[in-house]
């Protein structure tokens, strides 16, 4: 079959890969409908991610039918349409049972898809712990619909959870990249009374415009952000602010821009370490909350896939087929044609 | 001037009263702009609530001017344009400070306007506590948008925050009287993937079906609720349950209707004690929640009308002048012509 | 092999029975090492348990060693002495990854061992799920310190963790039986300032007070115990009330000695369903936790156990082996003997 | 009367001063009982902290008599034995509603007393909106028990209750100097079954040792201190760390001794910005809570003190009368003779 890979010193290839199989009763194999490219795997490519394993095939975000289950998995038959969880994890250790499935104990715990593991940029792949890291896409949902619901919709959803917003709150999303976008449609199913969308890109912030996934957007090349935050707050600032942007700048402003007492959810990967001037900041008595996704909410997700409450089509601006992929990687690294995600059908 | 006078024997009457006058330095007088009646208002005239004088002017939900402050309101001025919390709180005892204003342990705390101090029926009030009971109406919010925020919608805010739902959940509200509209509208705010009005008032559910404030409307005189309920939440219940109709009936369809581990709150007033048969519900493992409004969050209210999340015009399906108060009465004690709420012009 | 046997009828037999054999994949073959008498073995007895099943082996409060397991059991081996809950649950359903383990839809799920399937009151007992039901005794930890860890004390956990208690709060907990007592230990870690035992018989009053459990007793008999509860809260009654003794006087107590705005924890089992005079208490704003224990925190449980917060060796007021376990059934039905718990050893 | 007031350039005199008077009407004036040095004092007198203003009279931290309060003063009369809070604070401003005390909007809002008001190193001391800011020390609580109430215990406090600590936990403190011995207390308010003390000092963990603080004590300089903590853990890490040292190396522990999805809770005072690697950390997940305390729970402090279970008294390891505090201010800043806090007798 064919299948992307990545092959070290900033090299991903395109080859020709023997079929996955079945090596644990609580596998699955599925064969892969949808998949796409996602930053992540360029941080691979550039040999920013130290788990990642070379010549393993990439692609962590994806949707699939299931054509075989190993003897345990009990929640999925061959025939299932189904989206895959960037994570995979057991359900049992101690952080799995908190929802911290990121942090899941089991060897393949945590995101090992497209990294450690072959993953979804193929025609089939195999899922460990089948029962866990599968969500039924109900009848109605399509490919496009349901295709980012494992990885970058989780992490929006996952960071707005972490961001405490109450209705009425005003949260500011920094980056209206891929993620920042899915995090600015999550953000507003907690009733917020404004929603800003900060992006030093005028077309993404366009598309934030027409999409209607924020109440006011702002480009720092053309705006003092704080200043009218400032202003939009009565004086206080934003009372949730997630970052999803990654750059020095961006970590600097998310904590400028947050009143007091707010959360700040730092939801973006940093390739650097940053500073936190807390004598700067002492006294505004700021949390900050870090990590990557905890996928644990695919079910929630889907449900409100179905029912239109979360749409992400509009992130789709590219489509190809699987023997095109190299083309696509080259087009999504280096941001051409106002690309945001690919759909690429194996 | 002109006010609604509660005479005890299950009497209102329309009288002339002298001016009030600011008695506490903490007080301010308000003109009234728009009045309603509520709810209690006729279980007050029915002698159904213990704590109401005879011969105090009724209303406890409304909007209006500020007129003149005493010494000590500190966060408003004359011109003003305020809607009035129902509470009157001190906020700085044990329970203002824990949010439960209701419990306040002031003289005038808790609900004393238009029961046991004289309200806001009337061309003007006196509003104890003026810095905690006045919420500032925005420019370009009107009268009509704001009537509600004191009282009815304070008190589905409220019911919706009890209620702990969580985005994709499924919230069914019982009742779709004044407070259930704005409860409906109140779920809405925290992302539920469904909410489910239910009322024996096909006339009250086909104005939630054209308001757009329910997915799935249910009327127990022509379908098994529960049966119903099961069907859409894949057999387990409603996640979240808010009880809002007050009868017997309800009560028990509340807890029917919930899944186990779900949270029920009742935020009708009843005339009667219920059954709890705790030995049927065993394992069910459910949370009752009940009481009357904590008004405390008119600020996030008004947040929320003036960007447009909350709007409660379509409650008001009745127009009239204070001189015509007996008759807005008797049709709304009589649910006549299909009367949600009044807006009443002193 | 040696068991306790549910006859109907209110009958209950020992027997020689078959020794129980792996069944499933994830089962575990668990050697008796200590038991005990639960006040709902009683209950079945009386017939007053509808899912209890004739001709079961009772029993679901023991420790044991784990002799033999099934493929699937990761986390046991042959050998390991552990603690049994008194729940069977799968750990992947919508209920058991939100923690309600009680609401497990596995046909196993929820309260089975000792009353639809064979439990702990033999020789030797099947677990059905046994990753997730058992818990590991560490080294150092007795039998005895460990018996309760599954059932009863699972059951005070559970209700001091609902009871939302914050410290410097004053606790109430009726009941000072077996439950009453674990509650007791188990408020006590949230840092009261005060926590009140309330029971009928001044024996087990005697108890606490010489275990340390509570600030301060109180019998209904010689008390008024509303009044006392008001004096001691500076007139405000019970920041969170645990109500463990099932009868009616007991559940009008609660909500009565509760002060305003605070959780009530009804975690009895009761045999008649109760009253909740919703109009006398409109206002309070109780909150109301009903149920039976989700026993989802056997390891924390196990290691305050270890680490000597929680000790309920003073439960045991009765030692014997399981060829007497008729004599002791009857001594607990009838509380002669002061006995709070028998420590039976098959 | 006689003061310690700050006159900038390092300097710290003792000086005569006019006896403070009623300025406003919810002002009171309190006869100093017993004060202290807090290591604040120390900072301002560096120069390090911008808010203070030359000329005014040190101290945030201490007891007293009501000698005269303000026409708006409720819930304090002359002669009242009171705790003084080290914020003032109006109550009613956006973050006084929520709890958050230390950014109140009023003009004398937050940390202002001794340091941009006169505080109560001095015989007398004005205190504004005394009846947020004072605290009724009951009969049978001396002085020396009450004296922290207001800033270090209220540290403590706060610290150990944003850590969001659960019965079972291992909560790591660094630093066990006053504010570390405050929040080891307060930490074991939770139920945790170990908590770990962390310092340089050995005479300290003396201390801690001595007072059954802690039930583990570790030296950084004799202790591989994160490695000891994966041992003590099952190679998880410490489930809160609360760090109150403040320096470089205590900041970098602090993260890494935290399990994943830990909340570390930096509650010390920074001379400097310190370095967030977030790569390093990448899905680790944490959570960051930075700040300064808000003193918003000293009655339920102060029900603590009073039932037993918080007793800093301990920490007084000095006593003198005020003219002599030049030479205390000398010995708690060069930290000799094993000094924790001074008593202070004006």
């Amino acid at each position: 079959m064919l299948a992307v890979v990545y092959k070290g010193n900033g090299r991903v290839a395109l080859e020709e890969r023997p079929m996955p199989v079945i090596q644990n009763d609580k596998d699955a194999i599925i064969r892969v409908t949808l998949t796409t490219i996602c930053s992540s795997d360029i941080h691979i490519k550039h040999g920013a991610v130290p788990r990642a394993v070379e010549n393993t095939i990439l692609g962590h975000e994806f949707v699939g039918e299931v054509i075989q289950t190993g003897n345990l998995v009990r929640r999925f038959k061959a025939g299932d349409r189904v989206a895959v969880n960037v994570e995979t994890f057991c359900g049992e250790c101690f952080y799995c049972k908190r929802g911290y499935v990121n942090n899941c104990t089991d060897p393949d715990g945590g995101w090992a898809l497209g990294c450690r593991i072959d993953g979804g940029q193929a025609e089939y792949v195999r899922i460990p712990h089948a029962d866990q890291g599968l969500t039924l896409i109900p009848e109605g949902v399509s490919d496009e619909q349901a295709l980012f619901t494992g990885d970058i919709l989780s992490t929006g959803y996952w960071g707005a959870e972490l961001a405490e917003i109450k209705p009425a709150d005003t949260v500011a999303v920094i980056g209206a990249g891929p993620t920042g976008l899915c995090t600015l449609m999550c953000a507003g199913l907690y009733g917020p009374s404004a929603v800003i969308s900060i992006d030093v890109d005028d077309s993404r912030l366009e598309l934030v415009r027409r999409e209607g996934l924020a109440d006011v957007t702002l480009n720092p090349g053309d705006t003092d952000v704080r200043q009218r935050i400032l202003e939009l707050t009565g004086g206080r600032g934003a009372d949730a602010v997630l970052e999803a942007a990654g750059s020095q700048e961006s970590f600097r402003m998310a904590w400028q821009i947050a009143r007091p007492n707010a959360v700040v959810c730092v939801i973006a990967m940093y390739e650097q370490a940053q500073t936190l001037p807390l004598p700067d900041m002492y006294g505004k008595n700021l949390v900050f909350k870090t990590g990557g996704v905890d996928a644990s909410h695919c079910e929630e997700i889907m449900r409100l896939i179905a029912c239109g409450k979360l749409d992400t089509r509009c992130l789709i601006t590219h489509r190809t087929s699987l023997d095109n992929a190299m083309e696509a990687y080259r087009i999504f690294e280096q941001k051409e044609d106002s690309v945001i995600k690919w759909a690429i059908k194996p």
